[in-house]
């Protein structure tokens, strides 16, 4: 079983110092990169954010004290490098994307994608469903992505789940997006995802209901369907997560933020992204530290299910 | 009824690009700036805070769904750009102030002010005051700014609600401070504000007593007299708001600090101003993020008003 | 003849401080912002690159020594504003810048562009050629941008020139192109650009045969045709421009930079633009001060033609 | 009794512009410098900390409004200077270390240390222990640093508290540590601390028991003994301590990272240190902001027992 | 004689590590600092200059290879902290400065003035003129200072040479002013400089006549009557010292920074200032570097002179 | 024969995203990190340098057009990784970076090796010289780095190379350093280096002899000799390379930094490092780019020899 070299002082070159390779064979997770930011609004450099948070993940260690689990005696993964993308071809770049996806989905591993801004999620899901068929999306975000259009436009950062409830992606009535806060240009904004079917919690409901409800929340929506996580940084607030393109003040902390991730623990999921890293805005990297610990977390709950449930297979 | 263009990718020149020109005409509501910061003691460069907030304000959309109102279906602004101010001279920093508030005040628009440093306050309370008489203040801090003078001087960004007092510009006894803490070079320096009358909460008391019991504390105190509402950036924690001249740790989240103004509604406000954001300490914007919000918040607070009360007048 | 207000400390929010409005009546030059880079490899970020030349226009002032004049007592000009552009959509971005220049053009205005990435040059010289017919191109850049296709791309900040000598737009028998060093794909990329006919400097035989050989060079080559001047800030060495995408080392000083724009003082020149600043990878804002400076030289050289060749029709 | 020159805006070359000079006649605390930080794994830098904190403690002031007691009213105190340190050579630098702080203990006087990175406190709790036996350790951190060795090396920062068991100059089990947090190598990193004596409080727990709990916990831990308290900046949230070597994300809050030391008040405190800012990752200043703010309540604890229990020895 | 502490890697908190102290017995030098900059326009935060400079200045050490000479052999000398300001109130700024340089002129000792804004000179003049009679002015700057108001302010940092010769205290016939360049208000701008009676030399014109004639010219211009040299960090190109408030690109290198001063042995020097770092805007602490460095040069003439002419009086 | 993949949008992992392995068949040159700088006065850092070039290196493109060569039809290379440091344990890690390179050199495959401080490259020297004898070093720097001892310490980064000559490492008579500037302690600093057999150029007597005639004395000194060529980052001026521990100002350009090496062409080099780059005091990653840029004329010149002269063997 493949582990990573032990963490040291030498700077990584991979997520944990995984190792960087090609190869899928006998993997339970791979990390995976995706340097775009073509379909970015607002602020954008999201290209750089993999390499970002490959850098800071040196300083990951492979026991995880609040899980309890020490995660590569349970699995094994890979860093499989970055997707080609094609400057200024959505498309293609959505074509390469689900290229090297579907070799990952075939296999069984769980992907873990590094954006990138928002729009190449779209992609991620059209592979995960030709595996699995449509999945109940969980959705961590200051905003629900579901514009129709963006200056006439198709497909953006703004619009990925609007398109992929319209390709019949997503298992609409057992997703859920949470953290949704900040100004928006018509209440349609948000209220449009609830007329999609998603259920939403607004950054004020998750105040006010409390953690526990949304997580109770989470799990009665999905129950056993195929889960796919989409997790943008910028549903950590600002003051956590400085390095991102459409930064929304009051969200939650990074506490806050990693422990909804470990409260996913038992879900049957597919598929992991965590997009909108944006280095050039970042301060003391620390975004990169909360994204690196965020997609560590990902991968505790790849081991935890190999450890509970050794013989599952969805 | 002027609305600003729809926000884009283009940026900013205006505060949410509002139409920015010195045009009072059928307006509500008027975003003016004062690039001043020659009263500022610790850290200086104030000047550039109109500039840095009118940047960051090109994200703002026009749906606020915290208070479920589209702002500019119910109300007018213009961006009134910034008034001249002189160097090494505050006195006729001050007229200048005075001279171009007076105008905004005359036709009964609400200004809201962007600092600059906190010395010009004093002027605009001048100009408020001229027209409406004396203000109930809601000022929020983490000081109290009423040193009787700072190395000798009578006019600093430490004074000004002392010399307002003294003009006879406050109606003291129904205005309050809120969000005081850090070191103090007296004890008197918060005990004389509140020997001048203020009511004073200190942080460490809002924490203690709990926000609704201060959210009505300031309606309690304020009652339907012509209030007046100034907002140090410096009252949130520094952690959300590095970009200013004096951060003093231990303060709100930027959550709590948006909660505070939308708590505001039903107030009879006359004017507001946001001061001491300074963009060279800044980092990822997100001083910026946070005073473009809260003056989101002061502008809705506008529409709402006119939206409940549209006939009133103060 | 309208000017700027006298510079003063209060911030710029437009060029110079000019009349930021789309009014292009007695108006000798424009300036233009295209907030655009997604056509952008490597680093990217240049839709601010606008907003921050603006932001330290403010510094600048009416009498240029250099060339003794008092530019704004012979020629007016207007802050045009922002290109609306669209987010992954390259052409229909294209289809509004040209949309703008064209009422510039038709006046006969001289546009000073601001980028954004250096593929927006081909719509600009589109405008243009609409008017002038095939232009001299004066081109300052580091690479010749002369590819013809990225990743299968034809239409990208590689590739403008090429498409531009393939839609006749460039009289390639006179244009020229100055500064080119760094690394290559192939020895084509520079070779190629001869290929199509352009003359090209490398930086080391900029270095070799001395500053005085090119601007020679430049005149000869362009004559008395209608010259179009397109200048990427990554001309420059990144010591004098730090903020943009695909610096090189190896680079001019600004004193050279400026220099050479100065020199172009003589030609018939219809357009020009400013490319490839991205600010959030500046420091101490000095790539801002660049670009500013030379936008400022370009309106001098408007100013020197109004003022020696009043009567001057291109 | 020796006050400091009442803070103004003329900026700071020792902590709090306190007397800086190797005399201690008639004080009652010193803060001292260690730039020391050939120990650290990850970032490094931590050597520029002194500096840093000493830079930004020129905003303080000398009235301590939570504690409610004019510091310097009751007791008098020295910038000593920093303590030199020889590259690459651990072991002479812990003997200039103990060296000054041997001075500094046998007069009965409360040191201050500003590292530097963690390893220097071994040095110090030699110097404490010499003069008052072994002591119970108050160890603030995200990190136990009881690991054995590190990379083979027994000296690092990553290792000091085992070492000093070993060396018998901690009372274990009157010892306590709190705030662990973030991934570690292997489970015994933190069972190995608890295996050595001492009692753990890891973040998660300090959520769940709740501040009330830990802070009764560390009086009843130490009760009357000597006790030595050790403050990582690492302990607070990067969102408020970027500015570190080895962040974890998920600490508290500065308010809630001053409150603990606040309370401290009641024990019998023989030496404190703060260490692990590193500058070059700072942001804004807020790391310096919190470190200040952390040693000026410690500063207060010396004044408050020497308030309230005037003829107290230790 | 006093030589300061052997350079080490702990940091400096003082000047080179001088004994930082009012204590000007037995001293040829004194560095002070002038931490004023409410008389700036455009950027400003000046006052932390002095706090940078000797932050950085650490690094130097006793011997200058340029100058072949170890500097401490041959004089002596102090850092003598900073001159209380008053913020807001620069005429009793100015009183400040002029006592705490009267007593240091009227030793005979020569003071090293870092400020701060350009303003601060014209105090500076007054105390030298006090003790020697009108001085000759060396006057290294982008700028020439020496407008009559600026917004009716008589007393900013850009009229202070105006001023001092109105006031008497420059010989302006043995005056020279260096480096001129960037745009201008008015033609008057460098024309009243001459006007005035000062000799200028713009950058274009210094590139021209070469280095030599520049050095020579000085020379002779101040002949051997008593020079004051006054240079401000802008001087240098913003590539070399981005970290000042009013930056001009096309200046000269810092090698070429530093000669200009070595070639001043052999004038009859009475004081020195180095004016207008603003550490916000610097990059890599090379501002810091340019002026601890240029200091160092001017701490070397002290030396020289002492070296060569040991009796020599002024 | 290896080639690194074309270079294109996604960002590097490895040197010009060569193959990152420990593998060493069939290479011409290796690429290697170490990430150590525990021996490094002043500012400390250096450990993240290899992951910084690493990271801006994807820039770079395969044909070198200065050199005219395509440098992968000459040339096979690896990125060999980073060697393992131990953190306070120079001679460990020396032993470490010796087996590595041990390697490296007994296949003939020239190294190049990225620092990291300048104390690793005495155990860079042993390797080498355990297979070729003692070398001709150039060194381009603005240190001799020949002190005795640093604080008592005979290993840190400002003695390998006397501590080389003592070893007999050094054909010290063939050897040559060049561009030493800036104050020193002693005059010994530099006369030592000389004493011990170097010849030395300052940089002033590089810029008075000019750029050729340094030249011609590298190669008339070095002869046929093989060759060792260290390169400290420092050796550039700051302002071309601001990120370093230890900056010097009046240095030369990044055009004649680059040019420098291009000339070393015909020397017989066994081996190359590039040292001292500091990422965290780096602006707009300019000193990435610099550092990057030379490594790619050190492997150009790997690929020159081979290209001319193919069965040269040293």
């Amino acid at each position: 079983m493949y582990k990573p070299v032990v963490s040291s002082i030498t700077p990584a070159y991979s997520f944990m110092k995984l190792e960087r390779k090609r190869d899928l064979e006998n993997k339970d997770f791979a990390v995976i990169g995706v340097p775009f930011d073509m379909a970015a609004t607002n602020r954008t450099g999201q290209r750089y954010g993999p390499q970002h948070i490959r850098n800071f993940s040196g300083m990951l260690r492979p026991y995880n004290p609040d899980q309890q689990i020490k995660i590569f005696d349970y699995c094994s993964g890979v860093d499989y490098g970055d997707v080609e993308v094609i400057p200024g071809n959505i498309h293609k770049t959505y074509q390469n994307i689900e290229k090297e996806l579907n070799l990952i989905f075939e296999k069984k591993i769980t992907p873990i994608m590094m954006g990138g801004d928002h729009s190449i999620t779209l992609a991620h899901l059209r592979a995960a469903v030709k595996q699995y068929g449509p999945v109940a999306l969980v959705h961590f975000d200051s905003h629900c992505d579901t514009w129709d259009e963006l200056f006439g436009e198709k497909y953006s950062h703004a619009t990925p789940f609007r398109r992929a409830v319209e390709e019949g992606l997503i298992d609409v009535n057992h997703s859920i997006q949470i953290g949704m806060r900040g100004s928006l240009f018509e209440p349609e904004d948000v209220a449009g995802a609830m007329d999609l079917g998603f259920k939403v919690w607004t950054m004020r409901e998750v105040r006010n209901a409390g953690f526990e409800s949304v997580i109770k929340s989470i799990h009665e929506r999905a129950g056993n369907r195929p889960v796919f996580v989409s997790y943008d940084i910028d549903f950590l607030d600002p003051s956590y997560a400085p390095g991102t393109g459409t930064p929304e003040i009051g969200g939650p902390t990074s506490f806050e933020g990693l422990e909804f991730v470990r409260e996913l623990d038992g879900l049957n999921i597919v598929g992991f992204d965590l997009v909108e890293v944006l280095p050039a805005y970042d301060s003391g990297d620390i975004t990169a530290a909360a994204a690196a610990n965020i997609i560590y977390e990902m991968i505790t709950l790849v081991a935890l299910r190999k450890k509970k449930r050794p013989d599952f297979k969805i």
